[in-house]
């Protein structure tokens, strides 16, 4: 039976006319726990389940992959029971984890059954933690719907909720059995959300490769090749969070932006005005950008690149006024060791430090460079 | 600096005058993660706190532990803040596990904090699950004070909560940092937790070591030689669980006793009517012996002799009638797989197998056994 998936890292990297229905012939044997699989094209309707190597599968999916990317595959998925949870970041918490848990212990789940996960970067951490936790872990997929899930969230075994507005504060790190990769989902997803993952396709080129960076700054959102950004994110991020799974080092790395991006988060989430996590990010790596200039890790023409591009792609947003409530935030980053502030920062293009120690001052000096642009 | 503690497996086995303020000599690099520790003769109140390996230390206790063991070591403790919660397995849920996460985010614990859990099994598993989904995991380490979790709950890194009535159905697999072992704290239990605890050191005997269950069957509880038997039992649980952490296989014989006991547990939790584990689990390894029997794994001299100490031991307790119900719950055990009830069952005594098929018929023959005892 063939397997018209294909590994991460093998040869071609090109996907007309993608169709969903490959997840039913993925052979489990192939899988290792994270595995990164690209979608190829369905030749052949002839249906080898999943079924075979679980006792069960759960599709979960929230009320937009519902509409938008269920409706289209579920014919073709082996036989499986579909959850439903509410959609967004106001609710990846625990009442949503509790719906998840009750529905599987309804449905009479046992260690032996598969949970596939069809969503964003919110569904994939909550579906996945759900999964890792329900009688202390069940394998679980992740088809990820969005840019952002897809060269970010779903890559690296991070996965997690928001507890009392702190971001992904209850979590663990566990690996799916296989994040499967279609970018046709990427024809589903509105503007905003596609240009919030773009967020993270560009830090993931300022900390690892000038050249891509100087090839995504002269086009716009529209004119980007998402097939190549995609699989050069994927390939950036999986070879960082194999290395350094549970984050001790190397992996801070991918936190450049996400200290103040989650700081103000957090801040707008508290707030009942969230914006998108891209567009924190975004923000953070101005900012941060500017702690790094201040330290002499970039020049001052290469903080200008950085700022303008971002501008020019997200727009200046607003900023908060309340400083010390975005230190006390910051405060909070799982990153911080000794009550001391940590980020990572680029040192010039292409390159990043991590655990570099950022005074209060600087912080505030930072927040009035983005206000003054 | 000394270190005052031997690793599990050292030659002597022996604690005279045990006193808890060994936990402050510890050398953390020492210690790996599943390291268990028995706890030797303080001679020196010099103090080298783990605080240097940690940001912050917080020591979690119940009201319990709180009176009867934290109050007698704390001054020997390095600096730490007390968390408390209330006690109990009816506290053995998503509420309690909210109030630690409160606390160690009040108390601003970074990712390099240390969480020592100061209590019986339910701490032990409710505080390690706090511990290891606190910002992904925090290290801890787990300081069992009752018999049943430091001969069983507090090693091989099974975590978890109830949720709905179902005993641990959420929780993760997590090595402690260390399991400091003092059984000084053994002095502190009331009788009927001893006895609960006696429940898993004779299901160890009796799937592992048929002279060991000579040797204690011809004592009553208070007769028994503790020193040697906590050794015992640790030996063989920390063995069994290194060669499968994860279940897959061979751990699963010690769930001999634990398909059935679980299930009344659940039923009497439900039922507002809580018996304790060690309790459910006697009645468990009754009836279970009966299916064993009945499927000639056993003698009926074997089964005779298992079942008459038991309840010389334990008593008869009140066996309910609601047998669906029993079943029903027996159904949820996380060990079933494809909708077959699946046990650990004794071969003779010494030895188990594990995953044996059990139908709904030979479960209600077992409990009109226990009924006609």
């Amino acid at each position: 039976m063939g397997f018209f998936g294909y590994k991460y890292k093998n040869q071609s990297f090109s996907f007309p006319q993608i169709n969903f229905v490959l997840l039913c012939f993925l052979d489990n044997s192939t899988m290792d726990h994270g595995s990164i699989i690209f979608s190829g094209i369905l030749k052949n309707q002839e249906i080898l389940s999943l079924k075979d190597n679980y006792s069960q599968i759960g599709v979960l999916a929230d009320s937009n992959t519902k509409t938008h990317c269920y409706s289209a595959i579920k014919n073709a998925l082996p036989i499986h029971h579909l959850l439903e949870v509410p959609p967004g970041e106001d609710h990846k918490n625990l009442d949503t984890c509790k719906l998840v848990w009750q529905l599987l212990t309804d449905m009479n789940f046992d260690r032996h059954a598969l949970l596939i996960i069809l969503g964003g970067g919110v569904l994939g951490d909550l579906g996945g933690f759900c999964a890792a936790t329900y009688k202390r872990g069940i394998d679980f997929m992740i088809v990820p719907t969005t840019l952002l899930a897809q060269v970010d969230a779903s890559i690296g075994g991070k996965l997690g909720i928001d507890f009392q507005h702190y971001k992904n504060q209850i979590g663990v790190f566990c690996q799916p059995k296989a994040t499967i990769i279609d970018p046709s989902f990427l024809n589903t997803l509105p503007e905003r959300e596609l240009r919030s993952g773009f967020a993270e396709v560009i830090k993931h080129c300022l900390i690892s490769d000038s050249a891509q960076w100087q090839a995504i700054r002269t086009k716009n959102l529209k004119e980007q090749d998402w097939t190549t950004l995609v699989h050069h994110s994927v390939e950036f991020k999986k070879s960082v969070t194999e290395k350094d799974p549970h984050e001790k080092g190397l992996r801070k790395i991918l936190n450049f932006g996400h200290t103040i991006g989650h700081a103000l988060e957090s801040y707008f989430l508290a707030e009942g005005n969230r914006i998108f996590h891209g567009e924190a990010i975004a923000m953070g790596m101005v900012m941060e950008s500017f702690i790094a200039f201040h330290k002499e890790m970039i020049t001052e023409t290469e903080l200008n690149e950085i700022t303008s591009y971002l501008i020019q792609i997200f727009e200046k947003q607003e900023m908060p006024w309340g400083d010390s409530a975005l230190i006390q935030l910051t405060r909070q980053d799982k990153k911080n060791r000794d009550n001391k502030i940590l980020m990572a920062l680029p040192e010039g293009i292409g390159k990043a430090q991590w655990d570099v120690t950022v005074s209060e001052e600087e912080l505030e000096k930072s927040f009035d460079y983005y206000r003054s642009i």
